[in-house]
């Protein structure tokens, strides 16, 4: 494409009068600063690169708590501590899943067992493969047809939705019940389709939940080629898995999230914005999550670059295992309880660092549409969606007590190409729509600071 | 990320009732099919894995005619043929681009020729380099300083617009006239910093103007990270370069665009959806414009798959020649003209494969306040911006003879990173926002024929 004739679009919409005009210019003054000056992109690579793969429990998310705190001193920060957070502590170890079919033919399959699943204790565990498409179909199957087999549960993620995160939530189920629903029906372990809109062999991790006082059995996960493979095996042949796995739970640890603030000028009531540090052990957790801690830390870096006076305390919260217990985002609402800390507001930017397009608000009407008459401001940012009603899980605790709260959206498109995966590393990121992020998440800041 | 609650965005804003009710369930048809059985990713696969770079004029642009035939006749086109084009033939041949300082430092430059840039007849040409940062500054310089010198502009991408392509035109005018300008004060060619958003040294190329009466010199573009290193050089050193290049214009040749059509049901008045199906002699030409071609073979193919009795011939154009004449475009009005078919609308695609975000119109008011009011049927697929005045340079001919026309507008933060280079490849398009770019065009259009 050559010839243009853009001449409108930046300032698509934008009443220019009055106070709707400084804010237009101070939104300009941010994206101006951040899209040529931001470091969250080289942030982001060193995060990724030098330090990794960081599940809770692990030394490499203890080196990134470390990391954290020095990029949010460096960023400006008046203020920054550790949060003292028990998590659970999950590993992996090695792990195996081998096909056999009657017909002889005999295959490893690309893996990944389920965050929080149980293995098989490093033993082969065997036995023949069923399929079911769906719940309902697995709810039909009388418990003999299960017993001693290992149930496949080929729930495709569903392309049709635009909305891919629609996709994801009905596919979640599988993720988390698959084991414990084989288990009651004296399975002995559960192989699921990933929840990936990819069309390769890469399997998407992620946790899973076991009952209260049903055998804890193992589920694996597959990808989505793989599955096609097998489902079209299980129409011709009798197929015999083998899994040898060692995950497991280890117990508890101390470990921690990490704060860093600029005080407010006016009063001490705080404004969080955050992401979780700790991502999924495999791949370099870029867009999960360690683009919502890139930006966050950059919303901090920005007020203090551009000199905003804010009247109330932003506070950048890295927040520790979202992944495999959330029990970062709930010591913290803990904490601003027992501490009577008053939050005016919490945003969080956890569904990758792509363009972003909206809003979510959870809040009263009033508040919800007072963000909402602001949408002229963010238009020329591609920001035209204030309709969802969710928000971020490390923030639900605060949302529970009353604060209002709020997730930054991205583009949805390519999230579950990689969500959860060995892919999710810094070259999937784009430097301009990472950055994008967290101008939005500055500017939409700045309004709050400003008006609430 | 993990916990999701997005219980109403699929439904936002949609106003369920009577007509609008039946449009938004076509819509969802449409995405319903394009999202789980669009053939337009593996089409792209295979237009640049297995024909690749076409230039107007190579081996390579006369394979992909034959190839778009073929895809606009398994679409179920009713009809499918040629279009004879005059088109201009430039070829780049070798070329190279050394310094060597005063201190004795040497160096290769990675660098490319701009199209339709004549060469140095494959002889060295050499000068010392002096730089400007815009064109007031080259302005200024009085042509005794330019003379015998190789002049290097370099003005960098304006990384601050949120929206790309205002930075792009802004640079649009070095690539463009670099040269003459050079020639008009004695230097012996030019060498432009490339429009390029990304910190790389990857050249971007794309076609330069010659003015009448003025030598033509050469000009040759680098990457960014080239420039940063030249600019840092030029502080302190003396730098000569040496230019040797072969490219030039090689006169004119027959060409094709390609056209396949369904006819209307009601009228033969033509509805047009179209792409560019040249591309640089660089990369693979995947977001520009494999992506447009195969989207609007996408169009046509969801039609017919669905059943959709179009009351108007919906015609998808593969455009010949857009990046160095666009002789393509200028044939297909001219002809047009020349038959007196009526026209009824064209759209392009032609900003990349991304997630679409808009539709920009270039018509009367009354037409593009009826477009702008289907806004609500076009949200839930991510697209609000009707604000663009442009539409594609394919379809300006059309435009020209009073034609209402229209451009996909796409997410640009990632276009100008690979645009026009090596790095345009198929690997950078993902699947779902090529096809959703599809299924928003097939929408539009579905409108159009049903309303106009």
């Amino acid at each position: 494409m050559k010839k243009l004739v853009y001449s409108s679009l930046i300032l698509l919409g934008i009443t220019i009068s009055g106070q709707s005009k400084e804010d237009s210019i101070q939104f300009n003054k941010i994206s101006t600063e951040i899209l040529n000056n931001g470091k969250g992109y080289e942030e982001l690579r060193d995060l990724t690169k030098n330090i990794g793969k960081r599940l809770s429990g692990s030394e490499a998310y203890e080196k990134s708590v470390q990391w954290a705190a020095k990029q949010l001193r460096e960023a400006g920060a008046d203020k920054v501590w550790l949060q003292e957070v028990i998590i659970p502590v999950w590993e992996r170890g090695k792990e195996s899943l081998q096909i056999k079919t009657n017909n002889g033919q005999s295959k490893t399959l690309k893996m990944l067992s389920l965050g929080n699943s149980e293995g098989t204790g490093g033993k082969d565990v065997s036995g023949e493969i069923i399929m079911v498409k769906s719940l309902e179909e697995y709810d039909r199957l009388p418990a003999e047809q299960v017993k001693g087999k290992i149930v496949f549960f080929n729930h495709p993620f569903d392309q049709s939705y635009a909305q891919t995160f629609i996709a994801y939530r009905e596919g979640g189920a599988y993720r988390r019940t698959a084991a414990s629903l084989t288990a009651k029906k004296g399975g002995k372990y559960a192989i699921i389709r990933s929840l990936s809109s990819a069309f390769d062999d890469v399997p998407h991790t992620g946790v899973m939940k076991y009952e209260d006082n049903i055998a804890k059995v193992p589920a694996v996960c597959i990808g989505n080629t793989t599955a096609d493979d097998l489902e079209k095996l299980l129409k011709t042949q009798k197929v015999i898995a083998t899994l040898n796995s060692n995950c497991g739970m280890r117990g508890e640890k101390l470990s921690h999230s990490v704060i860093g603030e600029i005080t407010g000028k006016k009063d001490k009531s705080v404004i969080v914005v955050g992401g979780h540090l700790d991502s999924w052990d495999v791949g370099e957790g870029a867009h999960d999550d360690g683009s919502g801690i890139v930006q966050s830390i950059e919303v901090l870096r920005t007020f203090k670059k551009l000199g905003i006076q804010n009247n109330h305390t932003i506070r950048a919260v890295c927040f520790a295992n979202e992944e495999n217990g959330t029990k970062g985002g709930k010591q913290y609402g803990k904490t601003a309880k027992d501490t009577n800390e008053k939050h005016l507001f919490a945003i969080e930017s956890d569904a990758g660092g792509f363009s972003p397009r909206g809003i979510s608000l959870e809040m009263n009407e009033q508040n919800r549409k007072q963000i909402q008459s602001w949408v002229n401001l963010f238009l020329p940012y591609g920001v035209y969606n204030f309709d969802g009603k969710y928000s971020g899980s490390d923030i639900a605790p605060l949302h529970e007590m009353g604060v209002p709260t709020a997730e930054l959206v991205p583009d949805p498109q390519r999230y579950f190409d990689i969500h959860h995966t060995a892919e999710d590393t810094f070259e999937k990121v784009n430097r301009r729509e990472l950055l994008l992020g967290s101008t939005v998440m500055t500017q939409l800041i700045y309004m709050i600071d400003k008006n609430w």
